[in-house]
């Protein structure tokens, strides 16, 4: 989906290269229960709720702004598979459904709490992270060494091509770090 | 979908970032007829036919190592709506259903011939090109300057932890362009 | 050299990794006669003065706020092996010296035919392009094609941290292509 | 300096692109003392030595092969001001005279020790890391941030065109973290 079909304030909207990898690597299934949380504009949660027929996403997001904009994308997509929170993780995620596919945009600098309670809900949830700065990069990476786990970590750095006259300049973007934590990942290989 | 859920050989394969980036740009619905032009080892071909329920992907490749792959990974996912169409591009598009849904991996050095013959049969057909080499790309914008015609233009390089010891060492990929052309955008977005 | 160090107005500016890279692309001896063709704010221009002991630099630069920028910058560092050349390339290039080193940030458009004078007044010079637009990046692989020449090309992307609160950010730049012609590589590596 | 132009061994060398953007970081004056840390194939200590008319490198490598692979690119281009000190940093650097710049290609995963001991000898020393390996790059951030310092960060990915029939394909490098420290940043542009 493109980045100018939703509804955007001043929150920071992941672009829509990195949320089609995004999504492309939680691996959707039709009934899946999705956490998106830091959910910003709605964009990630909206674009998970459309790929699902029977499945729900609550998207999580402190900051009214963004809850505002969540709510008018929601209702501009006619989505209804998808419930937002308001408030902050990990606190607002205990009485929520186990997810078994959690996307993390944004994570207040609670991520390694956030993680902790993620899969203690659920020990083989998909976990999909964008992190954007280095301390988020380091705080994934230092999670998982203290937890012995391993993830894939992707990077990617995209241009766009704006017209300047005649003349298709390449506008960077910023680069931004995927991290994908399969659990059960090993297991479920053994027994293909 | 990952890369090593595919049986591959020495066929380039489409890496499953610029992969599910070029899907997203497509924008499939559940019934497209889609062609996949340089089909390599079908792992565009066969995520896509996965992603619709109605729709048919034909997959063209001239190469006969190429075919056999897509063969087996379409077996290998059990899918059902994908025809392997063994030749080379535009000639063997001509007897096909016209696509609205067109991704051009490989075009062999015909590049504008194909796109002139996929907007022929449908002049509103969405069509992505991923262009590894300059000369692709170089031959992407030049055909659209001379049909006066606007699309949008991505490049994306993405690099992959390695683990290496205690080490988690970056491994550059190669960039990728990706072009996307929407014939009908104007009228459909006046239509709105 | 930091780009903080040049004095900039609304001309845009070559970045500083760019800039070195270009420059240790150049090769420049300590008296070579060196064009820099759209000399922008000058900072290519004085950067190369300042490396070379009895070399002199030509920035040759068609508008005036760039002419102006490049004058403040040379009496800001106080390089005298620098000339100002207000003018359009490759017209005012005719009557200046030979040059053995030539960077082109610039071209108005005009990339062939500065590259035939350039090459006619001395067929050795090494000769070094920034592409930021698709259209000079085909431009250059169409001139190399059209005299069977061969060149370096390499596409660099850079980001760089920006603090936010206690987080860095990586924010992304603008891609740059850096191709470097070298008419007698073939002769000198022989004669080594 | 091209790549082609230093003697290789299996032994990973500073593609020359990072090279020649991190000695521009560095800043070397005529005069400097510099640390080439975990200096690999020499290429970078090299390209130091020849760039200084009076200044002086040390090339410190722990791997035997390094060492030899040094001194004969050394020999090669008949560089006299670099010595090469065999053995592991900080313990090797407690006897050499006092650096004024210091680059650091490798660090054995002793990377705040050498910081300590570099910046205890010489407090307005300038240091440029290159960090390949997110532990690296983690480890700089965390030794910036308990020290309360800030320093540049730059990332850089290149790709390299390369010929395939009569296609240009762009290869992928790998990408490279460039922490560029000065301490006495703020002292000085205070003191302009």
């Amino acid at each position: 989906m493109k980045d100018e079909a939703f509804i955007r304030g001043q929150v920071p909207m992941t672009k829509s290269e990195v949320r089609a990898v995004s999504i492309s690597k939680l691996g959707l299934c039709d009934n899946s229960i999705v956490y998106d949380i830091g959910a910003g504009t709605g964009s990630v949660a909206v674009e998970m709720a459309l790929a699902m027929g029977h499945g729900h996403v609550y998207a999580i997001e402190q900051r009214e702004e963004g809850c505002r904009l969540i709510g008018q994308n929601q209702e501009h997509f006619g989505v209804r598979n998808l419930t937002i929170v308001p408030g902050k993780a990990p606190d607002v995620l205990k009485d929520l459904p186990a997810a078994d596919r959690v996307f993390i945009g944004g994570s207040g600098g609670e991520l390694p709490k956030i993680l902790d309670l993620v899969r203690e809900k659920n020990p083989s949830a998909r976990i999909v992270i964008n992190a954007v700065s280095l301390e988020t990069l380091s705080a994934v990476t230092e999670y998982l060494r203290g937890k012995g786990m391993e993830a894939e970590i992707v990077s990617i750095q995209t241009a766009r091509a704006k017209k300047l006259g005649d003349y298709h300049l390449m506008e960077g973007q910023n680069p931004v770090y995927i991290i994908t934590i399969e659990p059960d990942r090993g297991t479920r290989e053994a027994g293909q």
